[in-house]
């Protein structure tokens, strides 16, 4: 199979790009920039399969009439460690650039809060919320669910959504620790992205329609796939259901899977974020303490931070290459 | 190999055993009841690695003056989500027993609160703090760490500590959900009773001396032990130190590794304990909607939720079979 054509895009081309399609679709001009936004940083990251590869989606579920491209989200904080934001049907960016404020404020007076967004459509990248927490000195932990996408352990049919969890910590002066990652063996985002181009995927990730292990991606996205780490990691699922739906009353992966459109958009549901300020709980010297931390684990041969890659991709500010087949269906979208 | 040979003990009996050699090791009244509490509810509830198979390790840090017996924990709650308990150099139990409760009553007022505990040796089984929590209504969330036991993902050298990570949800009128699990492939615990024993361990479990991946539970012991789901649960792993040493301003456990003195009981180092409020935060009609979850999972071929074998042990009153040369070896401690 040859490998898919692409174009180069600058940071700025690609943001305008996806600020002309959200436009044209019909959003309204603060969710247009969030959204573009998002789109941006995750290609200037390379996070690809949380960049343009989401725009058909995102146009899809403004298509379909689910997603409001106007939403207005509501904020409120009436316990101090408390916030509460409601998404009004929209997407995930714009209700998170307005509760993440408050919510770091909180944070930053009363040593912990959380924030539980609801009536809400995510469909980006889960570290931009836990970042923007570390970035204010403040570790951050976030969660969300889908659709049944994958089997708890010791079952063959899906339940769990791909539930990914991220995590935050502050380093100030210097780029956080960050991670990001599905519950899942590996996220579907890049599952789809296997089966367009056309590669295999790592033996474990999931089973077929057949309820059989199989490494070809496109029979996974028929089937089902697993969780990381077998039964330790099934229950780090669980764990992520009951935080983003239990503790936010928002829908369960399974509830999402009986009343999605199943546009090829984001399914609604509830997101949790927790944020812990180590200067009023671990108190002064914090910072000394985890750095001493971070110099020992670089020592040892093979280790990388999560996030390092990440971080580092975003220092490049050439271009990206991104799927040409990709851009020509975006621009027919504009 | 033959089977060890076992002995037939009461819940009492076994109670006073514990008793019985912790106040003959010198701990004072108070310390000997919840260490007592402790060992019997692990062997309650069939967590043998964490029961009188603690005991010889209990008692070398008490006879080498590692760990105070007559430790009494002092707490604070200056901010009201943030409670800290420092444990006087002593055993977690009595630590634990004197701050759940400010920690439970601090949720139910504020919706969210963490507690930390420091100058504190852990070697006890991390559920019964989330289950207290749950059991009083609320989301509970602990971690603490160890010595350097486990390899991060990539490096074939110690720096993690075995790192368990217990949560548990609340579940009005019958018992809560609850997890409790190492950050490494097995619990250092099931790793020595295998070498006991005389059975392998699965293979992943961890590498030799030679840095060689081995089932022989004796080889990875002076060796190394794996995070569980390869970088993904080193990740968690290393979440864990940030939050039971970052956040508490305890060892994390490459410190801990300098600082003990390998007596072969628990090392001094710190625990972290989230507790949220889902009537304060999901708001009403919490519990329904999470029944509901339970309800679906349950109806999965081949799913067992997280802590109904612990809890269904729990319901036998009969008594338990314990190694019977390690009922002799505490016997003579008495």
């Amino acid at each position: 199979m040859t490998p898919p054509q692409t174009t180069a895009m600058s940071l700025a081309e690609i943001e305008t790009l996806a600020l002309s399609v959200f436009r044209a679709q019909g959003c309204d001009e603060d969710n247009t920039a969030a959204l573009a936004r998002t789109v941006t940083t995750a290609e200037r990251d390379g996070s690809v399969s949380h960049g343009l590869f989401r725009v058909p989606g995102y146009v899809a579920s403004l298509q379909s009439g689910k997603v409001n491209g106007s939403a207005q989200p509501k904020v409120s904080n009436d316990l101090a460690s408390v916030v509460t934001v409601d998404g009004d049907f929209g997407y995930a960016p714009l209700a998170l650039e307005r509760g993440l404020p408050v919510l770091a404020e909180a944070a930053q007076t009363t040593g912990i809060a959380v924030m539980r967004v609801v009536n809400n459509f995510h469909f980006a990248a889960l570290w931009p919320e836990v970042e923007y927490l570390a970035d204010r000195g403040l570790m951050g932990l976030a969660c969300t669910a889908f659709k049944p996408t994958v089997a708890p352990a010791g079952a063959t049919q899906a339940f769990f959504g791909t539930n990914p969890l991220s995590f935050a910590w502050p380093r100030p002066g210097t780029t956080p620790l960050v991670f990001d990652m599905a519950t899942s063996t590996l996220a579907k985002g890049d599952v789809q992205i296997a089966a367009r181009d056309g590669h295999d995927v790592p033996p474990g990730t999931g089973l077929g329609p057949d309820g059989q292990p199989t490494t070809n991606p496109a029979e996974i996205l028929k089937g089902v796939l697993l969780p990381f780490g077998g039964y330790k990691g099934s229950a780090i699922a669980m764990m992520v259901e009951l935080l983003c739906a239990g503790m936010t009353g928002d829908y369960f992966s399974f509830e999402a899977g009986q009343h999605d459109n199943n546009d090829g958009g984001p399914a609604k549901g509830g997101e949790l974020v927790i944020a812990i300020n180590p200067q009023l709980v671990a108190g002064e010297g914090w910072q000394d303490h985890c750095e001493s931390f971070f110099t020992a684990i670089r020592q040892l041969d093979g280790v990388r931070l999560p996030g390092d890659r990440r971080h580092k991709n975003r220092l490049d500010t050439g271009p990206r290459q991104i799927n040409s087949d990709l851009i020509g269906r975006i621009r027919a979208m504009c």
